[in-house]
């Protein structure tokens, strides 16, 4: 039987880590929350964000603002000392016009890691904002979330170098190509060193060493190589991965709202991580820090 | 009658100009395009890049890759010093990706203007580059080709100062608020003095003096308004504009590649202008120079 990751385990681990470095900072750390579209699901991760601030000691202010007066909203935080981090909530016009919201939140307080500066450091895998490589760069919250969830499974080795190539001869699946989340973390597993096979409506594409390439193979024969098996499908048509098709004491993660493995899974995986939620609002509350230090302290 | 303005012809007037600076340089003036997806549109634009290019003695290569490599062709295009210029014709993923590839290119090789550095200056209404007032910031082809040919209709007064705010007192109705033409040419215009009422699917919003707010007006109220109609409705179902709506005397300007006006406008119209492409690719090539001249020189 599989080993089940509760996400919320995790992060707790996390939280802690974070709430100790703030607890040693002299000035209090302020996370701006911007909400301003009528969206439960957004209204429901301003909850737990604002309940993960609480937690580790961040100050969290949530404005709801006009969607024609957030880009002015946004501008005032950006320019306030006081502010250290901000987070919009999206959809907010659910047009390519929030493409331009991302790029107007400072990258020194987008503690998403959305704006264009922190994406273009990814896909290039530049991992330091300074020569020094004492300066980490940003990633965006799910993708980390998940990296960190892996990590708990033990499904990568960290080599004694900090950064070498934990995932060197795995190979991922992941059912999800999106901006947010799909194509950054097929990136990200690539640079550390895994084949990665992803699967969209487009079509498979294998990220590998930097380099994306369309890439013939399927659903079968992606699912019976993968050491690490990732789902992120908000569609009850997407057919549930079942126990025959993965390997067995692979690493299965949903990060999709639904369900996308059958509830049998565990029978055959070796760990199996049924959802990300909590993590994801861990690493937006490190981002605020990871931000506050390389920019703020 | 209205006055009929052939775009070609006021084109003609800046490929002149633009050629005339061209043949000063010592070094050849060299733009790039991208092609990357198999797209009927594209390829025309490509051609009439090409053509333009060769009218003013730029330099035009069309490079063709794989959307996959589009990505790491674009990385070397920004670091060769000899691309002065980059172009991309989109769409290449038609999602949010193509966002990130408009990100990509360059700032000093964007001669679209569609990096996130440039859009945030036109909506900041930031006019120069530098702080001595010597370089100007790049507007996108085809906003700055509809202002350019309201201005040869003569619909906008050049205050002595240079920029001043020429549309000062006049009222602009705009149907298209897409995020490449109909919003930032809005805040342009906004920007040089003049109420502008845009009209999309999302209901009627006021663009003035940097602030944008939802308006309650009607097609019919804000026509009988309007000094200066434009439109870019790719749609049939779009309802034409007709005589009994406008002003007479109106400035009337359509940049969709449809037909948005009655035929018979040109009765009660005072200036007609049916179309643009031939001044976007004018636009190109200026900003092509423009670029050359603030940052490579």
């Amino acid at each position: 039987m599989a080993r089940v990751i509760d996400p919320g385990d995790i992060a707790k681990d996390f939280r802690k880590q974070v709430a100790q470095q703030v607890a040693k900072l002299t000035v209090p750390l302020k996370l701006v929350g911007f909400l301003s579209a009528d969206n439960a699901p957004s209204q429901t991760y301003a909850n737990y964000t604002k309940a993960g601030c609480d937690d580790v000691g961040i100050q969290y202010e949530l404005r709801q603002v006009n969607k024609l007066a957030l880009a002015a909203a946004i501008d005032e935080a950006n320019a306030d000392p006081a502010v250290h981090g901000i987070m919009v909530y999206y959809p907010i016009f659910a047009t390519d016009q929030d493409a331009y919201i991302k790029d107007l939140v400072d990258h020194r307080k987008d503690i998403e890691g959305l704006n264009s500066y922190w994406v273009r450091m990814l896909y290039h895998n530049q991992r330091y904002v300074d020569a020094a490589k004492s300066k980490q760069a940003l990633l965006p919250c799910t993708p980390l979330a998940v990296i960190k969830l892996l990590e708990a499974a033990g499904a990568l080795r960290r080599s004694k170098a900090g950064h070498g190539v934990p995932l060197q001869g795995q190979t991922v699946v992941i059912f999800n190509r999106s901006e947010v989340v799909g194509r950054p973390l097929a990136s990200m597993l690539a640079n550390d060193g895994a084949n990665v096979y992803s699967f969209d409506i487009d079509g498979p594409q294998l990220f590998r060493s930097g380099q994306v390439s369309e890439f013939k193979i399927t659903r079968a024969e992606a699912l019976s190589q993968a050491d690490i098996v990732i789902t992120g499908v908000p569609s009850r048509e997407f057919p549930l991965v079942h126990c025959a098709e993965i390997r067995p004491g692979a690493v299965c993660l949903n990060f999709s709202t639904l369900r996308n493995f059958v509830p049998e899974i565990g029978d055959v995986a070796g760990v199996f991580i049924p959802r990300v939620g909590p993590m994801t609002v861990a690493m937006a509350l490190r981002n605020t820090l990871r931000l506050f230090e390389n920019y703020h302290a």
